[in-house]
C-alpha cells in the first residue's frame, strides 16, 4: 500500500466458475476510499455495463444471475490499533426486499481476516448450480462444494468450516435456512452471531447458492506511516475511553442502554409504533439485561468499546444456556413493536434469528403489522390455522423464525416481510416501513431529525446512515432540540455523509460517539500515506452517497420514495413526553435537498461534477 | 360384496406411474377380514416376490424404492351406524426408525371417505422423481404434479386439495415437511389433524415423494344383511352410550382422562422413566384440560364417543387460538416425559407436531432421553449450541417439533429418534424403546401386564396391540392385580388378537371398553354375510398377528427383540404408589410363546399350519 495504494478485489463468478483478482488503484482509491465507496464505485461500473448490454437496471432480478453482491474492506480494517476496524460491509445492486440497493455492515472477526487472507473484497457474479463456499486461504482463492453444508444452521456451517479450514484467523461469513430458502429479510451472518445486510442480502447468497466464504491467513496490512499512526490512534483510542458512551454506557450495558433512554423521550415505537411509551420497558432494558441475564461481554476484532453481550436465561419458559445480545434494534422489534415483554422470549427468539439467519428489525416490525392487521380484523381467520397472532403473545415470536424461514402456515404470509403483507391484506398504511425496509427503533415524532434520515436513507428505513439520535437525544456532539425541525437537514446530512467514510474505511460507527472527522483524517491519513483533511473526509462520504444515490435513481427510487409511513406524518403521537407530535418532513426535505444539491431527489449534473462522479 | 365378497385395491406404481386395480377374492377376505390383516397378507406376498428375486428382506432400504406402503380400510369402514368406523390402517414392510414392520391407524374422515371414493385399499410401490399426489375422485385414481403443496405444513396441504378436488366426502392423507425431510419420526396426518404411523411411515412417503392422498365420492359401502346388522349395530351403540368410558369418561375428559388416574396408580412415567409419579400432574390432566382450555369436543366420522379436544390457550406466554387435542400420549410425551407441566406449551408444541406431521410420543421421548442424556454430562455443550436441554424448560419442547424436522442444530441429532441418539452418545441403556419404537405412557413396572404387551409388540414399543391398562388398572372387561405377572399372558395374547381384529374391521379401539368378540363377530357377520363365531374372530386375530410376527422374524426380529429398557427390569420404581417394583418378563415371556406356539418369538410350523397360514 504504502508507495503506490493499490487495493486487491477477488472477483468470483459462479455461473463460470472463473476466479480473478482486479487492483482497484490509487486514483479511485482516494475518491472511494474503500468498503461501502469501492462496493458503490464497482456497482455503478456494473449498472453501466448491463445498460450498455442493454439490460435495463430495473429489470434485474434481485435474485437472477445478474444480481451482484460485494464484500468489502477499507484501509482501516485489520490495521491493529485502529479503533474498532474488524468490520466488513456488504452491497448489492438490489436487495430482494426492497428492489433497490442493498446495503449492510458487520463487526466481528471476518473483515479484518479477510485482509488477513490476502484480499481487501469479493465480488460475486452469476449462479452456481449447486451449492458451493468459497475459501479465501492465504491468498488463495478455491470455490468448493458446499452440498453437505446447504440446510444447516449458521452456527454448524462456522463450526464446520472453521474446523475443515484450520489455520491462523479463520472466520466464515456464511448463510442460514433463511437465505437458503430465499427469505426477503434473510441476513448474512458472520462468526457465528454478527449480522450484516437488511433487506435479505442472505437471500442473494441463497439465489447465488453461495452458502459461506471462509477466509484465514495471516499477511500483514500495511500501514503507510506507523509512527505517526500509532500516536494518532493511541490518542484516538484514548478519546475513546474517557467518552461517556463508548467508554461507559455501551461497555457497560450494551446497544440496549439505550430503551429506557428513548421510552423515557417517548420515541420506543410500540405495538406497530401506535405509541412511543412502552410501558413496561424496564423489564426489556439495558439495565435488567446486565442485572439478570448477561454472563459476559464480547469484543469484535481490535475493538475496545466491547459493546456485545452474551446472556443467558436461567428461568422461566424460554430458558436458554448461551445466547448473544439481544441488541437494542431487536429487544424493540421481537419486544416492543410487538407488546412483548417477556425478556426471555425475546432472547430465545433471537437466538433462533442467529441461527436460521434471519434478520431481526424487519421479522419483527412485520410480525408487529401483522399483529396490528389482525386486531383490527383485516385477516381472515383461516389464514391463521389456531395461530394467535396478538400482541403481547410471546409464543409468536418464538415460533415466527422458524414459520418464516420455512414458509410454514401463517410463515408464508410473514415472509413477505410488512410491506408487502399489509399490501396482501388490503392496508399498506399499517406497514411501517421506508422504500419496503422496516424502520428501526426510533419514533421520528418524538426525534425529528430522524424523519428525514428515514425517509432519505438511500437503503430504506435505516437508522444508521444519518443517526441524529445522537445530537437530539444524546447530545453528542451538542445537544439540540429533538421536537423542532429547523437545522436537522444539515445534521442529518452530515451523518449521512460522515458514516459512508466510516463504512469505507471500514470501521465501527460506535466510535464517531468519540471520533469526529478530524480523527478520521488523520487515522486515514498515517495508514494510506496520503494527506487527507477534514473536508475531504467529508467531501469523499458525500461523493459516495451521491453516487449511492445516482445507482437509487437508476433503480427507479427518487423523491417519490423519500418518504414516510403517513402515521408518522398524520396521527399525532397520542400519549407521553411527545404528545400531540407528528413529523413535519417536506419542511426538512425542502432544506435537505437543497443542501444536497438535488431535485426530488436526484443529484443535479452540477453536484455531480463538483464531487469528481463520472457518470 | 354381497353374494361374492369382493374388495378392491389400487396398486400405483410411483416408479412407472403404472396404475391398476387388484381384486382380493373371498377366500382371502375370510382369511384376513381387511384393513391390517389385508395388508399384512398383501405385505408378505410382496416380501415372498422379493426372496424370489433374491433380495433379502434385511436388505430392503425403508426409504427406498422397494418399501411397499399401504392404506386400507376394512368391512365396517364407512358403513353406517357401524361403531366408530371412520377409520383406516396404514401399514408398510419397513418403519424408517425401527427398520422392521409398520402398522398405524388413525381415525377422522379419510377411511370412511376412501370407500366412498370407490377403494378398499391403496397399495403404494415404487417412488416417483418429482413430488405427486394421487386423487381418488369416483372411482377414478389418478397420479398429479405436487410440486406446489412440497414444503406446505398438513393443514394448507389438507385445505388446498380439498378445495381443488371439491365434490362430497373429500378428505385428504398427506405428509408435512417432518415426511418430505424423512424424518424417521414423521406421521401421516389426515383431515388436518389426525395422525397415524408410529416408526415414521411418513418419511416412506417423503421417499417415494407422495405428499398427499386426496379421496372423494359417494359411493355406498355394501351390507350384506341390512335389518340384521341394523339391530346388531343398535344393541352395540346403546351398550357403548351406557359404557362409562365409551359413554361417559372418554366423551366428557378425552384421552387425558388417563392423566391422573395413571399417575395415581404410580406408573405416569416421569423425566424419561426416571420415576413413575410427576408430582404436579393435575395441572395437565383431563380434568384441567376440560376445565381451562377445552373449546369443544370433536368425533371422528361416524363415531359416537366423540372423544377429540379444541382446546384453546387464552393466557400465559404459550397462548393459541385453536388447537387439536392434546390426547393422553401427547400430553405425557411433551409433558411428563420432560419433566414439563405448562399446558399452553404442551397445546403449542403438540400443533406445530401435526403442522409439521412429526409423531409426539417417538419425539417427547427423544427429548426426555436427550435431557436425562444432557443432566448426566454425557453431551458436550458444543453440540447443544446455548440450547438449554433440561427437565422442566418449556422452551425445548416448543422449539424442537421445528429443530427436528429441519435438523437444525441438535435438532439433526433428536431426528434420530432415542434409540440412535442415545448410541451416539453412548448410553443406549437411556432410550426408553423396544425394538427401536419409543414406549408410550404407561410404566409397566406398576402396571406388569404392559411389559409384556410392549415386549412382544410387533412393531415395537406399543401400547394399543396389547392394552391390558383395561383390566389392569380400568377393571374392563373385569379388574385384575397389576403388580402380579401371572397370568397377564393370556390378557397380552387376547388383546393383541383382537386389536388385529378391530384393526382389520377397520375402526375404533376405543370400542373394546364397551364391545367384546361376540359383538364383533355378530357385527361383521350381519356386515359380510359369513357367519362368524365369536371363536373364529380370535382365530382371524391371532392369524394376522402371527403373520406379522413372521414377516417381522424374516426381517431379523425375534425373541431376542422381545424385551424392554433395562431401567424397567433392573431400577426398581424409586417412589410412590408401586415403590420397589421391576418388570419380571421373562417369566411372562415363557406363559406368552407357550400359549403363543411361538419358539424364541418365532410361530412354530404347527402354529402356521393350525392358523392355516400358507408361507
Amino acid at each position: 500500500m504504502p508507495g503506490g495504494y493499490v487495493d486487491k478485489i477477488l472477483k468470483v463468478n459462479l455461473t463460470t466458475k472463473n476466479v480473478t483478482t482486479e487492483a482497484i488503484k490509487e486514483d479511485v482509491a482516494k475518491k472511494y476510499l474503500g468498503g461501502k465507496g469501492y462496493a458503490v464505485y464497482l456497482l455503478y461500473q456494473y449498472l453501466k455495463e448491463y445498460e450498455r448490454r442493454g439490460l435495463s437496471p430495473q429489470n434485474i432480478d434481485p435474485l437472477g444471475k445478474e444480481n451482484i453482491l460485494i464484500f468489502a474492506t477499507g484501509p482501516g480494517t485489520g490495521v491493529p490499533r485502529f479503533p474498532s476496524s474488524g468490520r466488513h460491509h456488504i452491497m448489492a445492486l438490489k436487495a430482494p426486499l426492497t428492489g433497490s440497493i442493498g446495503s449492510g455492515n458487520a463487526g466481528g472477526e471476518w473483515g479484518a481476516f479477510l485482509k488477513f487472507a490476502g484480499f481487501d473484497g469479493i465480488v460475486i457474479e452469476g449462479a452456481s448450480d449447486t451449492p458451493v463456499y468459497l475459501a479465501l486461504v492465504d491468498g488463495k482463492a478455491e470455490i468448493r462444494d458446499a452440498g453437505e453444508l446447504w440446510g444447516k444452521n449458521t452456527m454448524d456451517t462456522t463450526r464446520a468450516l472453521t474446523s475443515l479450514v484450520g489455520g491462523k484467523n479463520t472466520s466464515v461469513v456464511c448463510i442460514g435456512p433463511a437465505g437458503e430458502n430465499l427469505i426477503p429479510m434473510a441476513t448474512v451472518m458472520n462468526d457465528e452471531y454478527r449480522a450484516a445486510g437488511r433487506g435479505g442480502l442472505a437471500a442473494i447468497m441463497g439465489s447465488k447458492r453461495l452458502k459461506a466464504i471462509v477466509v484465514s491467513g495471516d499477511q500483514k496490512v500495511p500501514v503507510a506511516k506507523p509512527e505517526e499512526f500509532r500516536s494518532v490512534a493511541d490518542r484516538c483510542l484514548d478519546t475513546m475511553k474517557k467518552n461517556p458512551v463508548t467508554g461507559e454506557g455501551l461497555p457497560t450495558y450494551g446497544t440496549a442502554i439505550l430503551v429506557n433512554v428513548i421510552n423515557n423521550a417517548g420515541a420506543f415505537p410500540y405495538k406497530n409504533w401506535q405509541s412511543g411509551v412502552m410501558p413496561d420497558a424496564d423489564s426489556i432494558s439495558g439495565e435488567t439485561l446486565t442485572k439478570d441475564y448477561l454472563i459476559r461481554k464480547r469484543a469484535c476484532w481490535g475493538c475496545t468499546i466491547e459493546c456485545g453481550r452474551i446472556s443467558s436465561v436461567k428461568s422461566g419458559p424460554f430458558q436458554i444456556l448461551t445466547a448473544e445480545g439481544p441488541e437494542y434494534e431487536t429487544i424493540w422489534s421481537l419486544g416492543s413493536a410487538c407488546g412483548i415483554s417477556d425478556f426471555g422470549a425475546i432472547v430465545k427468539a433471537h437466538q433462533v434469528c442467529n441461527e436460521l439467519g434471519l434478520e431481526p428489525i424487519s421479522l419483527g416490525s412485520t410480525i408487529a403489522a401483522a399483529m396490528e392487521l389482525n386486531e383490527k380484523g383485516y385477516i381472515p381467520a383461516e389464514d391463521l390455522q389456531g395461530w394467535a397472532l396478538g400482541f403481547g403473545n410471546a409464543a409468536v415470536i418464538v415460533d415466527a423464525p422458524w414459520r418464516t424461514t420455512y414458509k410454514v402456515g401463517f410463515g408464508k404470509y410473514l415472509a413477505l416481510g410488512s410491506k408487502k403483507l399489509c399490501e396482501l391484506y388490503g392496508h399498506p398504511e399499517l406497514s411501517m416501513t421506508v422504500k419496503g425496509l422496516e424502520m428501526p427503533a426510533y419514533d421520528p415524532r418524538g426525534i425529528k431529525g430522524m424523519g428525514l434520515a428515514y425517509a432519505t436513507a438511500n437503503r430504506g428505513g435505516c437508522h444508521l446512515t444519518g443517526y441524529t439520535v445522537a445530537p437530539e437525544i444524546l447530545g453528542i456532539p451538542e445537544k439540540i432540540d429533538p421536537l423542532i425541525t429547523e437545522g436537522k437537514a444539515q445534521w442529518v446530512k452530515a451523518f449521512q455523509d460522515f458514516v459512508s467514510v466510516v463504512n469505507s474505511t471500514v470501521n465501527c460507527q460506535f466510535t464517531t460517539f468519540a471520533l469526529g472527522a478530524k480523527d478520521y483524517a488523520e487515522l486515514l491519513s498515517a495508514v494510506t500515506g496520503w494527506e487527507l483533511s477534514e473536508d475531504e473526509i467529508f467531501k469523499i462520504g458525500e461523493r459516495i452517497y451521491n453516487l449511492e444515490r445516482v445507482i437509487m435513481n437508476r433503480l427507479g427510487v427518487d423523491g417519490k420514495d423519500d418518504t414516510l409511513p403517513s402515521r408518522l406524518l398524520k396521527e399525532p403521537m397520542p400519549e407521553g413526553p411527545v404528545k400531540g407530535h407528528v413529523v413535519d418532513l417536506e419542511k426538512m426535505k425542502e432544506e435537505y435537498y437543497k443542501l444536497r444539491g438535488w431535485v426530488n431527489g436526484t443529484p443535479t449534473p452540477e453536484k455531480l461534477k463538483e464531487l469528481e462522479i463520472e457518470l
